[in-house]
């Protein structure tokens, strides 16, 4: 397989923006930075427990900055959790700034009706995002694991853990809150050195 | 089949409903008025032709106050699609404000991947109109094309047809438009005479 057209224009492209640390010393008007640093929210959506995750990055060691999940109980109607996504999104968003949002990409879904229900909490959560602004990347679930614990068929808890550890937070988040921080730092992993597999912008 | 204990209970709750005459001419200040009449936005979404129209529904004919497509050429983004839905949506809720919301119920998806997008078009619509507090319906597409047409496997064209003509239009709307006219429309005829399918409050 050679190089595509594509590829080439992705990689002139790449070679004309600055360096991680020009971007980083740059002054906050010289454009937008690039989207593997600054403020990144990780969203990982669904009806019943939309984690979210709101990381800073750069040439420190990442840092938290808030997470957390917005919970529906099982009798709300689902019209309510999705104007619930869809404000605490927004008050996320307001709060923190982020330059990046990270969805998960192709994921797993039992049957049609699932599917459907799962798309229209991930549609509440990024109609706010995109309304704000802000740029959402995708990252397939596999490459998240990959990035986060080393293999792709990790478990939850393991993701969890290691995303305390790298973190460095005084005890695992919650499964939903640890799911959208490893898409942060997952995002951060893939952008920040060599980056030639460049995420799904949509 | 005998008549559910929650058959019974709608039924009952249903003689302490004040009937049409009574809710129409009540004063605005008499708490919420029956779902089936006032203003009735009906919503058809897909990512890139989602389909509104809004009726008022009466003791007079059904009348048409708007209808429209919320276009989004192919080449945006799906993020910037969603924006748009949820924005022109919550547009139409400010100028029009309805009382009542339909959609779709369960519906038809190729697979997984159309039924998350599809899901996710549902999102941002639906997220707009649960924040405005508008309650949402669901209706089977059968049972729309059965209300508007009189048989469940009517042709888009059909359903436009009889749109225009129940509404005495000066010609038929668009084929989203009208299938969102179909919604609302179908929801007034399932719900103004013995309303004893009560639709699903979502």
């Amino acid at each position: 397989m050679g190089i595509s057209l594509q590829h080439f224009e992705q990689m002139k492209a790449r070679l004309k923006t600055p360096r991680r640390s020009a971007v980083a010393s740059a002054s906050p008007g010289f454009g937008k930075p690039a989207p593997w640093h600054g403020v990144i929210l990780g969203i990982d959506p669904s009806l019943r427990g939309t984690g979210f995750g709101v990381i800073r990055a750069g040439k420190a060691e990442p840092q938290m900055l808030a997470c957390g999940t917005i919970t529906c109980p099982p009798h709300w109607e689902k019209s309510r959790c999705l104007a619930k996504i869809l404000q605490t999104c927004r008050e996320v968003l307001k709060a923190h700034q982020p330059e990046t949002c990270v969805v998960e990409g192709l994921f797993y879904a039992q049957n049609l009706k699932t599917a459907i229900i799962m798309g229209e909490a991930r549609g509440a959560a990024l109609a706010a995002v995109a309304e704000s602004g802000v740029d959402i990347y995708e990252i397939a679930p596999r490459k998240v694991k990959q990035a986060i614990v080393g293999h792709g068929g990790a478990q939850k808890l393991a993701v969890a853990k290691m995303v305390q550890r790298i973190l460095r937070l005084a005890e695992p988040p919650g499964p939903d809150a640890a799911d959208a921080l490893a898409l942060a730092l997952a995002h951060v992993h893939s952008q920040g050195r060599f980056g030639l597999n460049a995420p799904k912008k949509i």
